[in-house]
């Protein structure tokens, strides 16, 4: 086991998890929920998506959000988009790069983009010429990589050549995302070295949710095979907001936790990042599921005591 | 890595997460859920503690509960026990086993159960001698193993010294408590490795809190580790009732729900578990922690859209 000396936490909480949340949350608030991340030393943020305000109103005020965070040196404020329409839009927002998910089965990228994955392919290569004009990045999410709600268990096959061609394509990094929860540390063990061994020059990267409680395992098996780089959201934050604590992504807190008790660095503040999530419970009127939130660090513990 | 081909079970809700509970839990539902459990292909349940009422109220009919249970062939009904007195009390109702806790630390030895570490030893030889002549297994619980909050970060030598001493006196098993949470994956692979190298003819199982959300990483990596026997408790109870999700034990459904998802068997029937920890749920008037109670399993997830 060779593990990482450094860790890559991309936060999303702002992107993927406000995106869940029924009530909307002031543009106010979303650029100091952003901000306060970025000064906790977060220096990757899926800030907004680009989406139509009708398919997700919460993202109404994209382009405002990012117009209004104050850019922080060697922060990148990332942005998911859905088509070309925002793509541009993205750009015209000084996004410091973009994202495309694309589902590894035809039902659910039908359902969740109204694409077939082969016109999502061809409006890829589009969005990586469209990024390179710009000088900005684009990289391919590759969703439901570890089993689909529609379609069941998903060949590794068709993970490895979807990969390969979004690589060939261009993608700078390829994210791959366990979007409904299902993987278990075997299958990320195994998906991963093989994914590493057929494109050893592509950085990749994990979107875990904890939806069975196995997020941070996964984790923690991905670190293990050498993964680098994660999306967390603060809190927890993310997935069904009427099952609290259910499904949300794995949790910046408990993620940096774990790197740190493991001895890896990330350059995150915890205190920064649980201010954050504090601000957010205040707003949301619930708790958020992130443990380490709730039971505080072994250090903090130890120091209750002395 | 060499997966064990299948994993021990081990039941401890009626015990560790029961005893958390401030409403008294009537003698005829802790009867009802653990024979619900037993019936769900647990064979081994640690029902009761025998410690003075004063103590522990909720345990006050731990004998009663231990009387009116209908014996199940080929399942083991434990006890947990103090002091001689409370042995006694066990193998007169029969207790199939006995565990006796021992904290790593002086501090939190005296704070847990009033004796010095050298006093817990003697106690437990005692114990040995007790359970021989009824024919009953007595095993140590190695409490505060990976991390103290009183005393902080425990030295594995001191882990593995304490093992050597209570293997030496007859423990059947080992079991390696992490009571606060504190453990993380590679220190669970380190201790684990150096203990079984050890004490190789000494079975070790593994008590793990999910505190800070670690708790089924930890248990990937110490099933990785050639592990196979675990302490869970129903829906995730235990810990702190005040702080819900906060610290319970890693719960049976969420680790079994692992277990049969990375192919090693257990015999549990995850409908059975799920039954006693909802008829848990109606009674405590709170949802449980697991996460597999709330989300359902892959098979379920996938039989929704068929």
């Amino acid at each position: 086991m060779s593990l990482p000396e450094r860790i890559r936490v991309i936060e999303v909480g702002p992107r993927d998890g406000f995106q869940m949340e029924r009530s909307f949350i002031p543009t106010g608030l979303k650029v100091e929920i952003v901000e306060g991340l970025a000064a906790s030393g977060l220096t990757e943020i899926e800030a907004v998506s680009f989406v139509h305000p009708e398919v997700i109103p919460q993202m109404a005020d994209a382009a405002e959000v990012m117009a209004r965070i104050e850019r922080r040196e060697g922060v990148h404020y990332l942005a998911l988009v859905p088509n070309l329409r925002g793509a541009e839009r993205a750009l015209e927002a000084r996004a410091d790069g973009l994202r495309l998910v694309v589902c590894v089965t035809e039902t659910y990228n039908r359902r969740n983009v109204g694409l077939t994955i082969e016109e999502s392919i061809a409006l890829f290569g589009e969005m990586v010429r469209l990024g390179e004009s710009a000088g900005v990045p684009v990289s391919a999410v590759l969703s439901v990589a570890f089993g689909c709600p529609f379609e069941g268990d998903v060949p590794e096959e068709r993970v490895l050549e979807l990969a390969r061609r979004f690589a060939g394509l261009g993608s700078r990094e390829l994210g791959l995302a366990d979007s409904a929860g299902l993987a278990n540390p075997l299958q990320v063990r195994r998906l991963l070295s093989r994914l590493r061994a057929e494109l050893p020059d592509t950085p990749l990267w994990l979107h875990l949710h904890d939806t069975r409680g196995l997020g941070l395992a996964n984790a923690a098996a991905a670190i293990e095979e050498g993964i680098d780089a994660f999306d967390t959201s603060l809190g927890g934050l993310g997935g069904c907001p009427i099952m609290v604590g259910a499904s949300g992504n794995i949790a910046t807190e408990d993620f940096v936790h774990l790197c740190h008790e493991i001895g890896l660095a990330t350059g995150v503040d915890l205190d920064g990042v649980r201010a954050a999530s504090r601000k957010l419970e205040r707003f949301l009127e619930r708790r958020l599921p992130s443990r380490v939130l709730a039971a505080g660090t072994r250090d903090e513990l130890y120091a209750l005591n002395r």
